[in-house]
């Protein structure tokens, strides 16, 4: 078959569509034929080399995707079935193995494109915001970021569930973006103070900042608040006040989806589906598809991604 | 009614014995005309102004007693039954005003002063443990402090629950006392590095140093590892790696037993005697009560807490 290989491991743009062998199937596996593949930052840092696949995975970028099943294996699906799968890597490919238990049907209107653009982030905002941090009717939330791919679709899950939403932005356009998709309280970062306006106020914060903002999500928390980190785009390092930990009563909580096992990436493709699926189909949550590629400039989207200018996300095709 | 007062606010010692107000009750409140009052290190760290009653708590120190409702208020409770209770607050005291959920059975064969030497380590460990932690049969657990009042006691709850218990302790003399609670690996923390002799394995960890223990406990902790502090015995401050948290998938918390409030202690208090309480009626778990103190002798009692060499819990009476 044919993928995405990168060929030569200091150029993260070398990404070249070369043959490879089609992945044969571990028992429990179906074979995908894909016909769309999402871009995520962390195909980005895979390719810098910062984030190496974790043991077992493909060496194949690509973290989600949407096709046909070509191959059930054991598993007593039907060949021919259209199947979204949220992958451990392996996306930018003709073909790609994965475990019957991250398979997804297409939410209910959705084309393949679209579906392969929004399962990592859909099960990503799912799993962190109510499976994790258990964010409820009447809580408030604060998501760092709120005009990304993930903090947009994450304002809209919030409110779905009856949470007040609060979120950091850097321009009044973005924040004006975070607006249309729901939240209420909007905190320009480079002009306001996040930590004084929201002080002892927020129950859930979701976290893509880490170093620069721990102390400040300390003072924004809320007594029995709880903060999920799943990315570190201000550093890692930080002193941490234990005391106000203690005494607020908080969770300082760390996460990753692509490195969890096959039954927990299985919970939470089933939660996600079972919760967000409807959202989706309703038309109530959106997620934009910014643009679409053909799998061989698998480059360009990557030149794309990382300029900043991408507002959803992109997918790959290999039609 | 009498009861302890602090006499000098920069004396830690000068807890005199004086006539007071009996507390009158709250709706949902009874009055315990009190046997037996547990003493803690949090009554030490208030007597020295460092641990202030939560808003709306009694100013007399004590935390948990055994005696008898005098007054069952509107709670349908009746005058005479015999009670333990988990308090804010109040415990030094002939009488104290507690909310109904936070009354406790004596353990079956538990004289007045055995109960109120368990109730706040049995609710603290419990709740930690279990209910924040969710220790599990097969999972390792670390206990700092092992040879302690509260590490003893988790000792036994964790080995009750099928857990498989590492302890670290500062000497021989201590270790073999977390041995025979049930301790499986012993770490003498003057001659070991913990962290280093249990790298990546310790599923959950019930942390009383804080700062000093941190990068250390950060090592130890296994993938989706879970750590609960409860004490800063080795400080406030100090540097969080937000990648380790992130990689590793941690859960770092605070808690406090003392600032929940009323609803969340008489659920602790409820699970508590569900779980806990067969197993000190078997003998299956037990605590040690040190000595017993006339209530107008609690300066004693704190001299002695303080002086390090108490093996379990002290009680004041009133008999």
């Amino acid at each position: 078959m044919k993928a995405i290989v990168q060929t030569d491991l200091d150029n993260p743009r070398s990404l070249e569509l070369q043959d490879v062998s089609t992945p044969s199937l571990a028992p429990g596996e179906v074979l995908i034929k894909v016909a769309a593949a999402g871009v995520n930052r962390a195909d980005l840092l895979q390719a810098r080399g910062a984030y190496p696949p974790p043991p077992g995975a493909s060496e194949i970028m690509g973290l989600e995707v949407a096709g046909v099943i070509e191959d059930a294996g054991d598993t007593g699906r039907q060949p021919g079935e259209k199947v979204g799968a949220l992958l451990s890597g392996g996306g930018y490919a003709e073909y790609v193995a994965v475990p019957e238990g991250q398979l997804l049907p297409l939410p209910e209107g959705y084309s393949m494109e679209e579906t392969a653009a929004v399962i990592e982030v859909a099960c990503t905002v799912w799993s962190n915001l109510v499976m994790e941090a258990g964010l409820n009717k009447g809580q408030r939330i604060l998501i760092h970021g709120g005009a990304g791919g993930i903090g947009t679709f994450a304002i809209q899950v919030a409110k779905s569930l009856g949470a007040e939403v609060a979120v950091t932005a850097g321009s009044a356009e973005k924040l004006e973006t975070c607006r249309k998709y729901g939240a209420d309280i909007l905190i320009n970062y480079k002009e306001q103070d996040f930590a004084e306006e929201l002080k002892d106020s927020c129950d859930v914060i979701l976290d893509i900042i880490g170093a620069k903002y721990l102390k400040g999500n300390l003072k924004a928390l809320a007594k029995d608040g709880h903060m999920v980190t799943i990315g570190m785009q201000g550093g890692r390092k930080e002193e941490l006040n234990i005391g106000v930990v203690v005494s607020k009563r908080l969770k300082l909580q760390g996460t990753t989806l692509r490195t969890r096992d096959k039954d927990a990436k299985a919970e939470i493709v089933a939660e996600t589906v079972k919760h967000v699926w409807p959202l989706l189909a309703s038309g109530d949550i959106t997620h934009h598809l910014h643009a679409t590629y053909p799998l061989a400039e698998a480059a360009q989207a990557h030149e794309a991604l990382d300029s900043g200018e991408v507002t959803g996300t992109l997918v790959l095709t290999t039609a």
